[in-house]
């Protein structure tokens, strides 16, 4: 028997079978495309999402390993705060905004005047943001009157045979769930306008939630009959998948942004004010969770800028592992991250001369990676929930010296993922849902590969410099601002 | 008639002839190589050095336009600092230190110590400096005994047939002048050891102090008994040869470092404490400077780093001319340069999103070089001495719509001279020896180019932005400090 993941993120869906053991036997992925029909606005195509799934698994069924294996069960990775409108038989009515469209930026000031802060940070565990899909439901008028509002999570499951039905960590993304009392907050939701009953029934990732119909199972390949799943979040899944354990083990991502997720056995307290986000994924499972907006993101626009081809950037990394190059680097390309949610932040790269090199900058935008997840981890501990041993995943965790120098930067070993864990989550939350495996903690760990130590020669120069990093943000605070003003 | 002007540079030699209406009609150029020997160390061979004149005023000489119109008097721009012992004939025992070589470190810090570097400013009208000549003359051990130390200029001038004797610029940049007084400063010389009866006789640039010798003219093509004409510091041929008079106008040299000069007719009161360098030239003229340590490298630097070609970086220019990025770009590549004189002093790249472009990267960059100019300017009218009416010399001042951002990013009219600055007024110099102009004022303008006004659209953004660049290098200091700590 095997299990299927299914990932679907913002700029492409990737599909794996894996076995009992957790290893992947088959795997197929293909982009999808993001529309940005007006300023502000991005947004994905269901249908296209959809088509893209169906080929995909088509694909990873037809593979000899999974014809010699077949698929048991199925479960979903889901990018956060898309949501889209559907009619009564599950049509899609519109396109699913992703994370970053800007049409719920209104709504969200709105709730902030009328709730607080504060009391939408308790209700929902997470800082009040305009992301978040409440938002975007309130906000747009323009949208066909729907049946229901689903992420493309339930919408790909419901097309599959699944009823409408959502996992407490997606509906804990849309900024409308109370997380203590594991329903929708009627105060959220009576404050933007927004009908409860417009809204999927809330389940434990792991949950049934129907079977794949004869129709599917054309498309697919997949037998008609196995169980659907209930998945979750992708920062969630990649935590499963990744290796991430309460109290035991946490898991930093390092893709388009870095984020470092722990696990705990209850909710954390302690974390109001703090731009963490922290919502609950099955019993005895809770995840905290804060990020950088630019990671993965910030070296791409570096590589494009000196013009360093693939092969070349890897070279660059390599090279720039050797010794610290006496710059910093502020990453806030993209606004300053979750955790001080400061959209004025900008980036900068400090102590240049006429020295440095292509490679000293390489390294610099690494080690900003590090010194980010260690202020983060930092931050953690102080709101009393330390991080653990760390398992790195996502691709920005595939180069060895890459992921040396982000190590060396943190403070942290950080040992190397060989795997996809978002669509490892996936797949093994599809097990839990066949009891496949008891808990979370049975899930077999995932493959690992290098584990990066920082380096004794380093220590004390790298905490000098966590020292100025953490410094430097507050230090130019009033610069971006200036800069932000004109 | 024609005049000739030598420029001796650090990086190679210019040989140029003018009419009497300050109009080029012969040049010829060519680069000499910057030895490195040893870390810190910094050196021209003064052979290699003389061979490059010979060869080039031969051709010169040789051109139609000379040929029609035979030299008459002849000067010299001469790079500052670099100075070499020689002996009872003349004859160079050792390469001349250029003013990046640091051997001079420890005997400037020795005459902090002795006589403070208000007193040393106050003697020599510049801040004390490690770069400065009497340091390495002290500092050399090394060399062997010598009957004189000459600066390059001195030195090529007795090759052709002059008697040893250094103008009022070069004696102040060497920072053992007494430049009230107009004598080499006892106290200084005392505190280094070094023998006043080793340096050269003082005169003011245009003096009369040889001519031709036979066995030049054979070498160079150049009448035997063409008068030799004491010639200046570079900065200073600049400010006579780009246009800059005593509070008429000021210049601004946009070179390797860019630079602001203004005249005065007597000695400024109130540089005390400030970065400014202020010697005499002539009677009734006094040239007062700041500059950056960085200002075409830091464009070198970044043009390398991006990766464009010459041909591109120009239209790199043009493109980022359009409107102002919202970056904010400290150009310290080499230090803060003369005003703040702050050796801990880095360049920084602020205001970063992942929108930034290439060319906003080359806009933000030569705003720079503006505010900087800007900042000079305001230092220079709180110490009594304001900028006049700006001329802009040097490669940098070259492109228009360079010139055009730094305009407007200084908020002062540039207007660009058509001409290459020194070693016009080396020649300008030279008419002044043989009476072909009274004083510096009779000098004919130079030819200018492009006249570029801050334009009134950006006026009020570069306003906010100039306080904001003032500001930042203060913000700074700490994490320029601690990343030079590391």
């Amino acid at each position: 028997m095997s299990l299927l993941g299914i990932d679907l993120g913002t700029s492409g869906v990737r599909v794996a079978a894996y076995d009992l053991a957790g290893g992947e036997i088959a795997a197929a992925s293909a982009g999808t495309t993001l529309h940005r029909p007006a300023p502000g606005l991005a947004e994905l195509d269901a249908e296209e999402v959809m088509a893209a799934v169906i080929r995909l698994c088509a694909e990873v069924t037809a593979s000899a390993p999974v014809r010699a294996d077949p698929v048991e069960s199925l479960s979903f990775a889901v990018l956060g705060e898309a949501v889209l409108p559907v009619d009564g038989a599950g049509k899609a009515l519109a396109p699913a905004p992703v994370s970053m469209d800007r049409r719920g930026e209104t709504t969200a000031a709105c709730l902030a005047d009328v709730l607080g802060n504060r009391v939408v940070q308790e209700i929902t565990g997470q800082p009040l943001h305009p992301m978040f899909a409440v938002h975007k439901i309130s906000a747009s008028a323009q949208w066909p009157v729907a049946a229901q509002y689903q992420s493309l999570g339930e919408y790909v499951a419901g097309q599959l045979g699944a009823r409408p039905a959502v996992d407490l960590t997606m509906a804990a993304r849309t900024g409308a769930f109370d997380v203590q009392r594991r329903q929708w907050s009627p105060d959220i939701l009576d404050a933007l306008g927004v009908n409860a009953t417009t809204l999927a029934e809330v389940v434990s990732a792991g949950t049934v939630v129907g079977a794949v119909s004869t129709e599917a199972a054309a498309w697919t390949g997949v037998r008609a009959g196995t169980p659907i799943i209930a998945g979750l979040h992708d920062q969630a899944a990649s935590f499963v998948g990744g290796g991430g354990r309460a109290a035991t083990s946490c898991v930093v991502s390092f893709g388009s942004s870095d984020c470092l997720t722990v696990g705990t056995a209850s909710r954390p307290i302690g974390l109001d004010g703090t731009g963490f986000a922290s919502y609950p994924v099955r019993e005895n499972l809770w995840v905290t969770l804060a990020g950088t907006a630019a990671g993965g993101w910030a070296l791409t626009w570096l590589a494009d800028l000196v013009r360093a081809t693939g092969q070349e950037w890897e070279a660059l990394y390599d090279v720039s592992a050797q010794a610290p190059p006496g710059l910093l680097v502020m990453p806030y390309f993209a606004g300053s991250g979750t955790l001080d949610n400061d959209p004025d932040a900008r980036a900068a790269v400090l102590g240049l001369t006429l020295e440095t090199s292509r490679s000293d900058l390489a390294r610099a935008f690494l080690e900003a990676s590090g010194f980010e997840i260690a202020k983060i981890a930092d931050a953690l501990a102080r709101s009393g929930v330390p991080p653990t041993q760390a398992y790195a995943v996502g691709g920005g965790a595939r180069s060895v010296s890459a992921l040396q120098v982000r190590a060396d930067a943190a403070g942290i070993p950080l040992t190397g993922v060989a795997a996809n864990a978002s669509t490892r989550g996936a797949a093994m939350v599809a097990g839990l849902g066949i009891g496949a495996f008891g808990t979370v903690t049975d899930v077999p760990l995932p493959p690992v590969g290098f584990r990066a130590e920082p380096r004794h020669e380093h220590t004390s120069w790298y905490a000098a410099q966590r020292a100025t990093f953490a410094a430097t943000y507050q230090t130019l605070r009033p610069v971006n601002q200036a800069l932000a003003a004109l």
